[in-house]
């Protein structure tokens, strides 16, 4: 069975004792200034801090208690480890985390401060794999990806059905952040798996210097190797391949922007929402910003992808 | 008749059409590093980004429109000369707003963006005074105070007042930043006017820098000159007349902290809460963390009052 929409109800029914309900935060000096209805999904007020609580959570709550003992492992630039620390933590089940050596010290801290044994690789996804691969085989642990995995998809697109639920009619473009492509490709299979949204179009939102996604979807062929060089930190993984798939067929399109406007986007949430979101998140903003002729009079939902990074290291 | 509760809550049905109902946010972090269960009723998300968008609301809706005709003037040191503004703006008021030249640029921008007439003065309350009173001779202006009004007090008030209704049951304790008095002034009859909060203490919170609140009321006299020094620019305001009164009367204690404290409850607030906030939004919390021995185990009520400040002129 391909995964559904059913998948992300049924995650959402899992996950919901455990997570937050975000707020969908809106701003009328922003939808002045870019000319269009701007609806923002806080998952910056997320558990732990970011959306990936939702698929973590949802991974470790599907597995039996058996399968715990040997504990859970992740490779994670960053949120999606603290993710995962949480929810096994939660379950009371050994966790370890592969974080690139140059992830910001706030995920660092984060991670270990969740109880997590950390291993730090070099930051390529080969390091990144090799690592987890022999945690796996030594301790038996469950291998939970960040994004390349059923479970962690249907978790993520958890928080686009709540999203499309609190907005109260429907919204002409949802567009989230795409790394790895696990919140894009779930959000996509709920816009268009819900009838209540047949004219919505789905967008990913990628910096230009990690533009892998893009590269991919325009060709037609997933990119497989790339080295990411953006600021937006949680999205210099390669996209998956069962992400790709997903997006391939129901994403509408995806647009790219540069280092600098996600500086300016990041900015305008803080100084206009007045919450704290991490470059990555800046990623839907930025994209509007640079393209004002896609989005002029549009009602747009954006998710907000999380709130993590080392305040003394701003990059303004 | 002495100002008192049923007045906050007639400013509640006047201001309610036109503000925010703002959220109430907590940190299960935050509680355990402190040993308390904080409640953050998130004020820096109401219209202008600070609590002062109620009583200025209040004042400008309870004047009528040949009153209105010749406008309104304030002094403020940005977040009431913000509020004024906007305030007026909903009623098509001319607003003159007399700022001290060292207000924090984005509020003297925010002031000016709401389409206010700004005129810059020395920092002192006698030039504050000076100034306004020119205005009002030259152009039969309404004095706004930014504190010291019943009209004020009362819009102020009704922070507390929604706060009470949204915790689901009583807080030991209530605490606000005092520079002027207003919101502090107001909240207090809030809680001591409620039966339902018979037991709840009210405590003000103020930067060592800017003690005359807290002098004044040790001393039982009003401190009416007093130059300020701290980072938390909302309240180098003086504590107004009829804002002494109230407190004096039924505020139960006045804890002062410091400034490098208030800028580490900042960055907590910012790193834990995603929220951003301007320093004298962080002054209750800096009193949590300097008085541990007041606060253990409490239920504690604080208004985030504010969330404008200079982005690129962050004390870190």
């Amino acid at each position: 069975m391909p995964l559904s929409i059913d998948d992300i109800r049924l995650a959402r029914d899992r996950i919901s004792p455990h997570i937050h309900c975000t707020p969908v935060m809106t701003s009328s000096q922003i939808n002045q200034l870019l000319g269009c209805e701007l609806f923002f999904k806080a998952d910056n007020l997320q558990k732990v801090g970011a959306f990936k609580a939702r698929g973590a959570c949802n991974a470790v709550f599907s597995m039996d208690s058996s399968e715990l003992e040997s504990g859970v492992v992740t490779h994670s630039s960053g949120n999606h480890g603290a993710a995962l620390a949480w929810a096994a933590a939660l379950r009371n089940a050994p966790c370890t985390v592969v974080m690139p050596d140059n992830a910001p010290q706030a995920k660092k801290d984060a991670v270990a401060s969740y109880g997590a044994t950390v291993k730090f690789c070099t930051a390529t996804m080969a390091a990144r794999e090799a690592s987890v691969a022999d945690i796996m085989a030594e301790q038996g642990a469950t291998l939970v990806h960040p994004y390349d995995q059923d479970l962690i998809i249907a978790g993520q697109g958890t928080a686009a059905l709540e999203m499309l639920q609190q907005v109260d009619s429907t919204v002409d473009i949802l567009m989230t952040p795409v790394g790895g492509g696990g919140l894009l490709s779930g959000s996509a299979l709920v816009v268009k798996q819900s009838s209540a949204q047949a004219t919505t179009k789905v967008y990913g939102a990628e910096p230009e210097m990690a533009a892998d996604a893009f590269e991919g979807f325009k060709s037609g062929e997933r990119i497989s190797t790339y080295t990411p060089k953006t600021i937006a930190d949680g999205l210099r993984a390669t996209v998956g391949i069962r992400n790709f798939a997903v997006i391939s067929e129901h994403v509408d399109d995806i647009f790219l922007t540069s280092e600098v406007r996600i500086i300016e986007a990041m900015k305008l949430i803080w100084s206009r929402l007045k919450m704290v979101v991490e470059p990555s998140a800046a990623v839907p903003l930025a994209v509007v910003m640079d393209h004002p002729e896609v989005f002029k009079s549009k009602r747009v939902a954006i998710v907000l992808t999380g709130g993590n990074l080392d305040l003394e290291q701003l990059p303004w």
